[in-house]
């Protein structure tokens, strides 16, 4: 069995590198958004021409990592998403709500502090962990059914 | 035509009735969100019992909140989604999700500084407004063909 | 908003005509299989002509019964799913199993002593009740947004 | 062809051992859930931590459990549900129905003193088989058209 | 609850009256296919022109026929399919194929002498009746949960 | 029964009222685009702001319309689609694929010089119409099995 | 680019050796049904335990090749359907609905004789053959682009 | 990741030729139709049998070809449509509103003289690209994050 798992959410901390590394073991294929923040923002222009409205600048953009993000999140078993401690992140909830409506196995991760404000988000997961290791703990268990060590 | 619209998002300003009492000529049944906030936050455990843990007290309010959004969000036809000032609004993101997922006509009601940090749900919409009344435009567009008085 | 409730699973007790009572002041409409245990059991046979197999008797019972539980269940908003003191009630935990892979709002219904054997059932679930009149109160609170009285 | 195959229900007999050995030789692969009892109830607390109420122990680890039961379930071809002698065993049922709505091929393994009560689900299942051996001879002659030895 | 029904197969014998006079109490509507011969073979010609080639000539009536039955099955909660005497009704047997695949509830009435070459279309079904009456008795009980008088 | 049809394409003759007021005994629900073309092309911009740049002007209006035609397209059980003598009409055919990929049944009104290059379009459709009295001849024999008087 | 082609029907003659002989060289997967006549009647009760009612003994069987032919055609992209001289052949045409209502690319291969008979399930189908050769020719050109030898 | 790209529309210029080659070292699989015109037009009869009547001539081979594109169509993440200068070019709009309704990534490929005429077409897009390379430099960024040499 192979999970897949795409990894949507906040893209300032290492979150991403601590579960991709930690399960390294595992038979798991990652995949998520384009993490280089000015390409992510700049590829609508740079490819398609550029708009003198920064509306249509960011559109532009938005919609061409949508390709991406969209098969992301339609191919994944399992989607993970990241809130962070800055910015709005309102692209990580609606990936969470898009992942709900497909049926995916929705993991959420964030800290305490935010779990009155994620209470829906959180309500259409299965798990909700607050560090990238509980999160490599969950993908190991489920493909192996072995628990941490020490957890007992 | 009837149209079936889903109001989710900001509860604590009058853009709800500002969209409903404009639209009261039109063939238009409008759902949303239960918007007396302490009754949302607190259904789950005035209904099916008191929890010690501060999470589960909101999770089980969520969930019973999700019998009633689940719903509205899966027969509209048009789902608007209205970003405000305050606060996270993460459920607001999460429906937009949930809605592009399953197909529906998409509006986004935010003013213009959000813009940019709502780049990802505005590329998921049929139309992107400021402003209620443009919500209410745009009904009476799709239903009737109007436009209205003054523009052209 | 009309909700369609089915109700499903123990036929001994009077736990359907308290929740059809107790929410006849809201615009629910009801459906579920036939409780009349004897024509349920039969209903092929009486029909269809008699088996000399007991197995086969059930059998085709059991799929004239489906015609109308699958309609019931496919057209349903919300399924609420009843296990009560006695028998296996293994007909209740799969239409659970059905209502939940269709993405119905699943409702629970039992006392505190099967919380164990049901817990993958009741993580399937929006809301997991001990008593038909928390039923009642959450369909109209999902209806009408209002709790119980004195409920704060 | 290869044969995708969940093998779901009572985890305290041999037969997944009988079944996957006694298939050693055809192109199925197995899933199935976690069959380690202790490991599968704590899974959800030993990763996401301890819960002071029983009711919310149990719901993290089904939570979690469901990661792996779902995407099982939902990339077989075929699910085979055992009931066994003990154990109300309500997610086995809960795991027929699931499938059934899925339009799975459903096969239920149990003993005749179960066809009463388990007749709901027998009338979902395109087999009804009380031996583990016959859920091999049903894989090898969906496979490759051959019968048992002596069958004839 | 209205139940839908879809009459579809053979048309030389009164088994459709049989059925919708018999039903006649019940909270039914009935589709079917047009059962004038002759209109039925030529809708295509006689409404978008003569064709040479009777081959052309059918396959336009067939088409002109598909988006009356097409919708007939798909609304159906029910889809009856007869099977008489003459004729190799393949269109029946597609009927009976195409409302399987679309998880419709499906009765099949045919005499005995049948079973065998049906025994793969009687598989899909939930009832498999030999008596337009029969198919009544199955709609009364589904819908009231009364069997015929005198069948005790 | 009720035929709900969408009528697409060509906006610059009468064929929708010849379909209309032809249709106007039969049991039919009529839908289509806005039909008038300045409000058509200008609605984005007159409800949700000027745009600099006319691919946007375009895009916002194209975008407003897809609010009802999408809505129209998804509720229809035959799409009509017209083509006429001018223009290129690629939102005509852009509806025609839409429609075939969701089922519906498709009727394609053209005249014979275009037939060749409609093949593709054609191939998808139950009938292929060289005037709207034809459509109206088909919806009247598909809800009543009645051909045009002399037809025979 | 593989195709995965299903071949359902007749058993009497060599048309399946003479489309995955001809099509050697291709990129195809073929499946399809057991076959072997007596078993595919037998299996049922061969594996599952034997039965009075010959009725039951056929309906084992049918429900147990239903396991093999629901995967062939759920995964096949192209389903061919061939109707022979003899039998009814009501499973054939079943099998032809049933990939219909799937929307796989159906292809019906039969004499001139049974045209008219056929004229439902042809009108469902993207190429009408009467030779298993020609259904060869489909495959190579569908793949390849190439026509056959001469034809021109 | 690899990413399925079906090229549908104009076969008279070297655009896909331009795609494929720049394309080169992506983890890409493209289809397509068949591009070979003669081929194409004329693959029904060559197959299945000459035809007096031209509509019928090209019906037959629409239908062949529709094997292919609709697998084609219904397998690709992303679906390139590419209007050229001449000819009418429905099928490549009726490919993109198939696609649209299948929920694909659309990707149009024009120049800016026809944007007004296929606005409906590009509001379903999410990419509107003039240039072949521009669609090379989308998927390239789709999957590896970088974007062309010079574009900051």
């Amino acid at each position: 069995m192979t999970l897949k798992v795409y990894l949507s959410g906040e893209i300032h901390t290492d979150w991403r590198e601590r579960i991709t590394e930690g399960a390294g073991d595992l038979d798991v294929t990652f995949s998520g958004p384009v993490t280089d923040h000015a390409a992510s923002d700049d590829c609508g222009v740079a490819i398609l021409g550029a708009e003198a409205d920064k509306y249509w600048h960011d559109h532009k953009g938005a919609m061409v990592n949508a390709i991406r993000t969209r098969k992301g999140l339609m191919e994944a078993d399992v989607v993970v998403v990241r809130f962070g401690e800055k910015y709005k992140q309102w692209n990580a909830a609606f990936d969470a709500g898009y992942a709900a409506a497909l049926g995916k196995s929705l993991i959420v991760l964030h800290g305490a502090e935010h779990a009155h404000a994620l209470k829906e988000v959180d309500a259409a997961a299965l798990a909700v962990a607050s560090e990238p290791e509980q999160v490599v703990a969950i993908l190991r268990y489920v493909l192996s059914g072995r628990l941490p060590a020490g957890a007992d």
